[in-house]
């Protein structure tokens, strides 16, 4: 860390700026500038000294040095990360492909949907049983009929089922008939839930907060690894930012930055990301073009009918028409899909 | 809801619109202009029924004309709802002030402030237990040890707890210590959560989420008050911008537009909603001038060895200088303090 | 427009409504629905109509229902457009590809660099002879002596100049020897610049600014093409929001959306759009598999001793690779490069 | 500057970097970390060195620590400057008010407008001549003629004249009229427009653009005091976030920040801040509170009939009642107004 005194900080207010970074276990190095001294605290410790520092008298900031992740870090593992379930392959090349309704909304609906993206080539099955709604008066979800729904999906297609918890409560549950555990946008930091996901032994698609910094979307994920489970996807699915044409804006700048970053897959959400069914194609493209390990998208028979999110819902004939284009364009980067 | 259709819709993607619209239950009213066709839908339904009219073919962008939340809403309950908790009063043209450490740290760092609090004339005490924290490596908080010593903390002095809950079971163990249940920004949409909150009875302090938009801050309210409970305040603490020079940016006009759209009280917190204790006295005369209903700040006796957030945490001494000058603002707008 | 009342106004304030939507030469149209009382305003009138209408009492909001442009709107004309200038072609399936240093900063890097692009296969030459500079006490451009470099090197190689006019007096002088007018990100709302560089009768690069929504952004096109230039390319170059790890945030979907909105072609910014040399390539791919028109890039020969914006600059051999890798990307969506 | 190495950087790399530092004319200090290298480079020199050494092998970031602009600092200039212009002063615990229709739009309405702020004990007259709008389609002002009309009500009421000044070229002959020149939000950088202002002599309001960092803004501020112009009052009008319920997010801790770290004064617009009438009163107690030098108010006879910026003006008689508001506020906060 770097502790950057105010211009004027009296000797007194550096000496016990010094004498604080020595308390805490750090070793001290001071930089007299032309106009501000400067005070370095050496040291491995990450967690609770800048902000210790930065309420010192005569301090006007403490920048830090070192990333406050560790396991995430591609400084601490250098072979990244591959997730796998089932036919379900993130990472390593390889884009996996994540498709299917909002929500589960009935057997016939769930069956048919996954017979028809199984062809076209998805290896994931999304489908949401516990929903989280804006509206307390929207749809909630079938909860654990769903889950056994999509379990039958499984046993039918053999695609890996993807699906969000949401409560630390229902983690037991909802492992017991998911391939992989999601943690939802609103969820990333709802710590006590990201325990108990990191407990599950279930690989987990972490989806990054709408206000989310990279730093803070890589510690939710360090909730997660330190649990032991090293199984962890990030996904981009948009942030909040004042664009009104869309319903969030996707930045796929993630993608190349969190593979500098972090050894762990990352995913992308082009269809909470946009938020509308015409932009989804184009924005799968772009995200598989920018190194994508896999897409997580939203397919429904009859997006007009759909209990949730039919206005960013692909039609099957749409999802395979984005199929056909992906696969081209990871071809031109030199990724299977 | 007004749907609005594309230039060059066919009749035949207009009679579909009004086929749907009928299906919902409401009734469909068209409207020929210039450029345009338009059709209302009009009836009482909220939810679910413009994402079904938005997917439409022919359909550009579906208007919702009524508030999406209805128990919060000045429309359905006139008279404002004044939250109280022991001395602790918010509303009604009384101004509460909620005060105290950002953790519990130890039971004589606690006695103590909550005795200065007290006599500078706080009527709440805030102080976390259980912490959520961006880092996995950050101290979590004292958890039950904590709440006991928030307990003890007001039975000296007669201060109301306000301490926040993160997860759905835990939400008994700390109804059992608390007056007041905070549901932090984090958890603004821990749907779970809110509703065990809605159903235990005691009041209730909800934090904006730092990307929330009104809308859903008012349906995260909505969740709570649906289980029953109406002893809910709105907090706002501030929302994530580009803007660096502060932690968060602090919109104090969600102060008087809250006052005009719903009848629960509006508390605001300086201490995040600027991350910086120079900033925070200034920040709350502004906010009691703005109407405010309550103020959350966070005090230690030594801001310095705070084990969290003592960068935002006033001493005190600018506790006392803080309440001394609201208080004339408070007056100056004919409320009391 | 739609005028949406206040639940409980009156039917005097309606009637006011209703006599000042025909005062302004609009009809009007009264939906009564089961909450509130809605009135449509019928008529072509894009301007002042709304805000007239939104001050009325009793009025809640008003909702527009056209786009406020016209010129710019596929509405009005279908065919898409395609810029060029000399060898460099924009839109119509071709990706013009416009590259070079932030600043001129003399002879002969200039005149090598643009030599090496010309070989890597760039059709256009950028370069800021008059750079607008967030501090006065950096350099600002070469001016007119860099002005007769550009010339120079376009005579040398080809490459069509593009640069940068900041000062609505200065476009005789730049027009003199650009062959394509860029209007930069902070003077996109610069609306005497706008006018004259729309009568200057050049080819313009409009670049988005960095908070500005496509109804703005498209606004802006409209004050060009008004004066009856309608050679202008759109820029996405990247919007503020609260991500810190990128200079700004790179928003892809406004390539589709533009597509689907305007006839105008669309030019991405990597460079300034992240701020980062290293993300350069992957958000060039990126953008040409979202569908852009071209790509604005900055390459400098030693970018650690560019005089301005070195750190987001590629090296030739890093501009060579982003060519050979969106040449691929560009045939498998069916563009040519 | 503080260069932060990689992990892992090279000798080779850090003697490169300390080099650099050299030739930059700054003195080198490294700092070897348990986990990274960190090289400290001394120096009064703000510009161009930190981009330099950004760009080099095995450099992660380059943190600077001096403030990039100088004469707009309280490091520089410890006494607050106080702005003034006939019977307007701003600055000082003097509360200077602006107010006026966006637009002038006649003789007879601004003369009457004039008198009644006059008499409700506004010290400037706002009211725009030259309107930078949105859409080419929208009223662009009275241009010379309005200036007239200015320097009329000016005469019969003494207000110091307030109006905005578009384009360099314009600058002689709007100070020939005014009092202050305003520089509109949008062209905050819009550098050529500074210089020409800062050369005017007149005192100048600066609108902080709406994604403007801090820096930015005093950044600007100082194109014009390096004019030799000190005469410069910084406006915050609110910036661009993803909110929908006010037209801008107005952040009043830049006022507080501002004082801490510019002589100059700050004035708050809570009317293009909220854009809502309804939330302008509040929020004007709200800037008094926070310590605002100054307000800058729209106020029209008639919001409905105005032709710009009706929905956000107030009456004659709201007006009345903000000074009423304020001046109690004003008094609570040990300031006249």
């Amino acid at each position: 860390m770097i502790v950057v005194m105010k211009p004027g900080a009296s000797q007194q207010q550096i000496d016990h700026v010094i004498e604080r970074i020595e308390q805490l276990g750090l070793r001290s190095h001071i930089i007299v500038g032309t106009e501000r001294t400067v005070v370095a605290a050496l040291g491995e410790k990450r967690d609770g000294a800048k902000q210790a520092l930065e309420t010192g008298d005569g301090v006007e900031k403490v920048v830090p040095i070192l990333a406050p992740y560790k396991m995430a870090s591609t400084e601490v593992k250098k072979e990244r990360t591959c997730v796998k379930a089932l036919g379900l392959s993130v990472g390593n090349r390889r884009i996996g492909v994540i498709a299917g309704p909002c929500s589960v909304e009935g057997r016939s609906q769930l069956l048919e949907i996954a017979q028809m993206l199984k062809e076209a080539g998805a290896t994931g099955l999304r489908g949401g049983a516990f929903k989280p709604r804006t509206s307390p008066y929207s749809f909630q979800g079938m909860k654990e009929k769903g889950l056994e729904l999509l379990a039958e999906a499984r046993q039918q297609t053999g695609l890996a089922v993807v699906t969000e918890v949401m409560a630390p409560e229902h983690v037991p549950l909802v492992a017991k008939y998911a391939d992989v555990l999601q943690v939802g946008a609103r969820n990333m930091q709802n710590y006590p839930l990201l325990e108990r996901v990191g407990e599950a032994g279930v690989p987990v698609l972490l989806k990054r907060g709408p206000s989310a910094t990279m730093d803070e979307f890589l510690l939710a994920a360090e909730y997660i690894l330190k649990m032991g489970n090293s199984q962890v996807m990030l996904c981009e699915r948009g942030i909040r930012t004042f664009e009104d044409h869309t319903r969030f804006t996707l930045p796929l700048a993630t993608v190349p930055y969190l593979h500098q970053t972090t050894h762990l897959p990352v995913v992308v959400d082009p269809s909470h990301g946009t938020g509308k069914a015409s932009l989804v194609i184009a924005m799968a493209r772009a995200s598989v073009a920018a190194g994508a390990d896999g897409l997580i998208v939203e397919v429904h028979q009859d997006p007009e009918k759909a209990i949730s999110d039919g206005y960013q819902s692909l039609t099957p004939a749409a999802f395979r028409e984005m199929m056909a284009e992906c696969r081209k364009v990871a071809a031109a980067v030199g990724m299977e899909m």
